[in-house]
Order: C-alpha cells, then sequence, then structure tokens
C-alpha cells in the first residue's frame, strides 16, 4: 500500500464505535496518504506498505489529536484583577465600580485591532497545542458590537492560519447585553441577527451560540437567533442550564443543535431530548470549578438516555482561564465522576461530533484527517489521572 | 559594585517582610556575584555596576524561585489504574484485591533501583523546574523497609546533583504501617526509629516527618519518632489533622516542628500553638482536590492567630498527582480563598520558612542564594487567576 507516513509499534487507542471501549489495539499500526488514515489496524493484519518513512513509537499510546470544542480563546484583557479583588473580600457591585465584569473585556476587545486580538490568543492556542490538540472551537462574544464580533471571527479564522490547527469558528453574539443596548435586550437580538447574513455570506462562522440565562438572554430570543441562524443554512449550540433551568437543553435539541453546554441544571425531559436530537452535551468542569457550583450535571441521565457527552477547557476569562485540556479531563473524572473512557472520547470522538466534524476527525478510522497525539504512558488512564504534567511526546496534524 | 549579573528594568515582587503585600519594588534592579544577591532595589537608588553580564527583563516581573515544601516525589509505579477502577465504581475492597492502595506504591518502590527511582521522579521534577521551581523538599516514605527508605533518601539527595535545583530531604518512615509488621504498629515504630542514627550519620536527611492518623499512626508513636529525631538534631514536621483532629497540630508545636502539613482538621488551640511556636501550616489543595475533601482548613483561625501559611504540591501517587505548583496557587485561591498576596507568599517566603531555609532562600533580599523565577505577566495576580498555563520566562538558581 502506498502511503507517505507509518507509525508502528504503537498501542492504539481508535475511539472507533464498532469497537468497545476506547477501541484498542494493541501492536497496531496506522498509515498516511495526503493527510489522512489509510489505514488502520493490528500490525498481524497490515498490507505492505510503501511508505517514505517508518516511525516505530515503541510502544507508546497513539489517541486520536484531541479537540476542545468550546473555548472563548478571543479576547482582549484578563480578568486577573478582578480575581485577586474578589479573593480579597470585595462584592460584586465594588468589582463592577472598579471595571470589572464582563463589560472590561467587552472594552478590552474592542480596543484591540484584529491582529492584537490574534496575538493575545497565540499563547493560549499554542498551551492547548502542547497537549495534543489538533481541532477546537473558537467563538466570538466579546465584541458584542457589529465591528468587534466581526473582527473577533476573523481573529479566530485567523488562529487556523497562524498554526497547524484547525479551528472552526462560532459566533456568538446573543452572548451579553452591552452597555449601549440600555438593557433593551429584543433590541440587542435585532442586531444579533441582522449580523447573520453577513456572516453567513463570508463564512466566518461555522456555527451560531447563544447564552440562555436569566442573566443573558431568554429562551424565546435564543428561539429568534437560532431561526435566523438555520434559515441561513448554520447549525446552533447553546449556552444552557449553567445556572438555573431554563429548559435550554430542551430548546436546543428542538432546534437539532450540535449541542448543549455547561448543562448542570438540566432535567430529565431535556436530557431525553438531547438524546433524541442527537445534540451532544458539553461539560465544561472548568468553569464549574472555578465559579465553584455545587450542582454537578445530571450524568447519570445522560448516561441512563445515552446522551452523548463532550468535555471541553470553556477556556475564558471570567470563568475559566483554563488553556489545559488534560487538566480538563481530570475534572470530569474528579469533579463530574466521569470514567476514564468517558473523558477520552469527550475530547476525542463525542467533542468532534459536538462540532459537525465525526466524519473528519476525532476517531482513527480510514478516510479521517491523519490527526494524531502521541503519548508518554502505560495505559490511558494516565491522561486523566495526573495533575499538571503533560505526556505528549508527538502532536500529528493532517499527517504531519 | 563588582558583580556577574544584574537584572535590570524589572518589577520586583521581593517578599522581603520589611515591605508590605509582596514587597513591590516598581522598575527595580537586582545584582548577583558567586551566585548570592548583592543588591536589590530601585533603579533610582541603584550603585554603579561593574558586571559581566547586565540582563534588561524589559518590565517583566520577577519573584523569588518558588518553592515546593511538600512532595513524595520519589515512588515507583503510579496509581492510574486504581483512579480508573474507582472512577468505574469499584469499592475499596475491590481495589485492595486488585492489588492497590499505597502497599502496591511500597511494592514498586522496592522493586526499583535507587537509580531507578531517581529516573522515575526526574520528569515529575523536570514539570516543576518548567514553572521556576528552585528549591524543594523530598520525602521518602514509600520503601518502608530500611533498604528501600534508605534508598529513597539517596535517590531524593541524587535529584539534587542532577538538575540546577537545591533539594531537602526528609525521612518519612513513618508514613504507613507495611504489610510484614502484621498490625504492630508500635513494633514499626521501633524499626523507624532504630534508622535514625543512620540517617542521621549519612546527612541522608535534612528532617524527619511523621502521618498522624487513625489509620496510620498516633501522637503517641509520632511524639516516640520526633523524641528520637530531636535528640539526633533533626528537625520534625508532621502531616497532621487531615482526615480528623487528632491534636497533631498542637502536637507539631509542641516540638518545635518546622511545619504541620495539610491541617484540615486543625482547632483554634492548634492553630494558636503552631503561631507561638513558629511551626507553618502548609497546606495541601491538590490533595484535598483529589480526594474530594471538604472540610477547608480553619484560614481565618491561621490568619487570626498569625500562623504563617505556605501551599505545596503533596506530590504523590495516592492522594495528589500533582506537578504543577501554578496550579496549586489557583487551588489556593479557589478552594481555600487565600488572597493572592497569601498564595505566592505561600511558594516563596513562607515555603522557604517551612523548610528552615529562610536564610537562605525565599525572599529577594541581600545575602540570600539567587534564586529567581522571571515572568510574562501584567500582574503577579496572574499566577493564581490561571490554571494550566505557564507564564515562565527564565528560571535563575543560585545566579544562572
Ligand atoms: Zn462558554
Ligand atoms: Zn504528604
Amino acid at each position: 500500500m502506498r502511503c507517505d507516513r507509518v507509525w508502528r509499534g504503537a498501542r492504539l487507542a481508535t475511539l472507533a464505535p464498532s469497537r468497545e471501549g476506547l477501541g484498542v489495539i494493541e501492536d497496531g499500526v496506522i498509515a498516511s496518504l495526503d493527510g489522512r488514515i489509510v489505514h488502520v489496524g493490528p500490525a498481524s493484519d497490515a498490507p505492505d506498505f510503501a511508505a517514505d518513512e517508518v516511525v516505530d513509537v515503541e510502544g507508546r499510546w497513539i489517541t486520536p489529536g484531541l479537540i476542545d470544542c468550546h473555548t472563548h480563546l478571543i479576547f482582549g484583557g484578563n480578568r486577573a484583577h478582578e480575581f485577586e479583588l474578589r479573593l480579597a473580600g470585595a462584592s460584586y457591585e465594588e468589582i463592577a465600580r472598579a471595571g470589572g465584569g464582563i463589560v472590561s473585556t467587552m472594552a478590552a476587545t474592542r480596543a484591540a485591532s484584529e491582529e492584537e486580538l490574534v496575538a493575545l490568543a497565540l499563547p493560549r492556542l499554542d498551551a492547548l497545542i502542547a497537549e495534543g490538540v489538533t481541532t477546537l472551537e473558537v467563538k466570538s462574544g466579546y465584541g458584542l458590537s457589529r465591528a468587534a464580533e466581526l473582527a473577533s471571527l476573523r481573529a479566530a479564522r485567523a488562529l487556523g492560519a497562524a498554526r497547524p490547527v484547525s479551528v472552526t469558528t462560532t459566533y456568538l453574539g446573543a452572548h451579553a447585553l452591552p452597555p449601549e443596548a440600555k438593557g433593551d435586550k429584543d433590541a440587542y437580538i435585532d442586531e444579533v441577527i441582522a449580523l447573520l447574513p453577513e456572516i453567513a455570506q463570508g463564512k466566518l462562522a461555522d456555527a451560531v451560540d447563544a447564552f440562555c440565562e436569566g442573566l443573558a438572554f431568554s429562551p424565546e430570543q435564543v428561539a429568534r437567533v437560532f431561526t435566523a441562524a438555520k434559515a441561513l443554512g448554520l447549525p446552533v449550540k447553546l449556552h444552557a442550564d449553567q445556572l438555573s433551568n431554563l429548559h435550554g437543553a430542551r430548546l436546543a435539541a428542538e432546534f437539532g443543535a450540535l449541542s448543549a453546554d455547561h448543562v448542570e441544571h438540566t432535567d430529565e425531559e431535556g436530557a431525553a431530548a438531547m438524546a433524541k436530537a442527537g445534540t451532544v452535551a458539553v461539560l465544561l468542569p472548568g468553569a464549574f470549578y472555578f465559579i465553584r457550583e455545587t450542582k454537578v450535571p445530571p450524568i447519570d441521565l445522560f448516561r441512563r438516555h445515552g446522551t452523548h457527552l463532550a468535555l471541553a477547557t470553556d477556556c475564558n476569562p471570567g470563568t475559566s482561564p483554563l488553556t489545559s485540556l488534560l487538566l480538563t479531563l481530570n475534572m470530569g473524572a474528579t469533579l463530574f465522576r466521569l470514567t476514564v473512557d468517558e473523558c477520552i472520547a469527550g475530547v476525542t470522538r463525542e467533542a468532534a461530533r459536538a462540532l459537525g466534524l465525526l466524519h473528519e476527525t476525532g476517531t482513527l478510522e480510514v478516510g479521517k484527517s491523519c490527526d494524531l497525539a502521541i503519548w508518554d504512558i502505560e495505559r490511558p488512564a494516565e491522561l486523566v489521572y495526573r495533575m499538571g504534567f503533560n505526556p505528549l511526546h508527538t502532536r500529528v496534524w493532517r499527517g504531519k
């Protein structure tokens, strides 16, 4: 078989749905041609390869390249000072008066040029890449004006050109109400919707997201955004049921959303609706940890109904300044009691599903992009068990 | 002034006790000669330097090199499989039957040669060093036999020769009861004590530690170890009040211990006794997080009585497989509500105090070892606020 590269001597966690658990192949072989996987299987069944390069990975584990399916990587400034004030006992009011909160991030994002937004995001992206991330989602949502949302989406796209990584972009205009809207959420939602045709035409976003919560937007307002997005052929996803149960999970399912994210307060009806619609539950334990939430997402309900479970960093300056997907795995296990297999599937196969990219990446199967993470570990559980340690040996994106 | 190296253009967090808070000097200068700090202060007051090298740090922050004052870095194997089994619902009994628990670490530690113990610990040490750690403590305590405890202490010492880092070693024979002791804790404590003269003579340990808890050793047994250690001139420290209040903090204070560590269940009498004795409270939020403890250490009591507070990773395979001191800072703030200044002091000045090394390191003051961490940050709070991100620019150990 003609190929560019063969990796042999590998223990493969293929995540192929046709196999049990992590889809393990002991003593496996994987081959790529033109950036695609052209063969994967046990060494005993391997064809003869005519390869430019053969890599002996010496018993290391290979998983699919990791996928961070929920990030807010594009923003200006940071909120370290606000964090410090809060620890020193300042109230939310005092922090708001000191210029804190999401409005401070909005102001810093608007003040930055598109190039600056890219430069600010690159160290965060590099931290993710260093742990084997080959695909990630990046949302807008800190511009909250026509110009700044468009600049944020262009900056997000530019990240994918600046580094060897696949980036999908999401328009999150309905993230928060900017001060100039003077409390008129419906009028602001009109503006969010008015921007959609330009975003769709310019292919600036691969999906549309919203934040459904008392302090953000109502289910009715979200439904207006989703209806407009779907009319333009844009898939939707939702920040749902994080702080209270507004039935965001059900709403997401009704619109056939790719995912409903956070979902701490989702009830059984929501979990069942998501399973039926194929809407993935994206769990964000970094935000849960950072804001000291106590309501754990209803994992058992999701399991019982067969709702797909993904895990992501939610990297953002206000509630999850987290740039380690490996630490996210540990938090998924420690805080949410996900199993090792659920954690690893949650940042590979299920994260790809949450981005509508399961045909393209997320498992080691013939025809998919050859995105690999090669690990210096004895068993996959080590990826979940350790905290603050990076056992990545090599990362491969599109065969290289 | 004659010196080897000058760093200028720095924002210094000196941690000098003569200054407020972090002891900040904006636009500071620091100079080293033969590995020692020979000058530190504002640029406006700086003498003329005759230096071999002048480094402009371009407005970056410099803190003392970080200190991890409580680690169990020397051990064989890992407990990822046990972690996996527990997430899958296995009981403690089932895990013990599958060969899990501390006995599995003991067996792997005994099976390893001294060179292997060093090789196994180096990646963990390198992860700490990569975040600016210049001094750390390393305990024995997984050998639990004469030969394996001595090998562990020699391996711990060897770490300091293998890398540019200062290592202090601690003998923790009284960590757990090995199976061959057949439940006779007093007889095992006799063995622990019998090893002390050899350890003292060989200068294998800088301190002696014990684990005071129902499932480990009683206050009376600990007191016997401490009495013997002190008779040999060895300072003591204690794993105290982690899971219950056996008045370990008071016991540690009575022996003038360097530190009492964990101290989740310490009461006011213990906190006051520690303050009076100068015994540092070493907080270990990684273990608190990993075993999902809910009892937070009595921070307000410690503050009220003026007990010194340090923070450490407690890196160990059973309850804190954590190799990031920066993440430990975030956990100290997020889980224990320490302030930013308390967190940063806790891994510099107070950690040095907990090791009896405050005359040598932990602050930027003339006469101390020139151990520096130079950071790409805008304010020190960023070291605490972020999760899974390493903003270290340069690390300096003994002036280099
Ligand atoms: Zn989010
Ligand atoms: Zn410990």
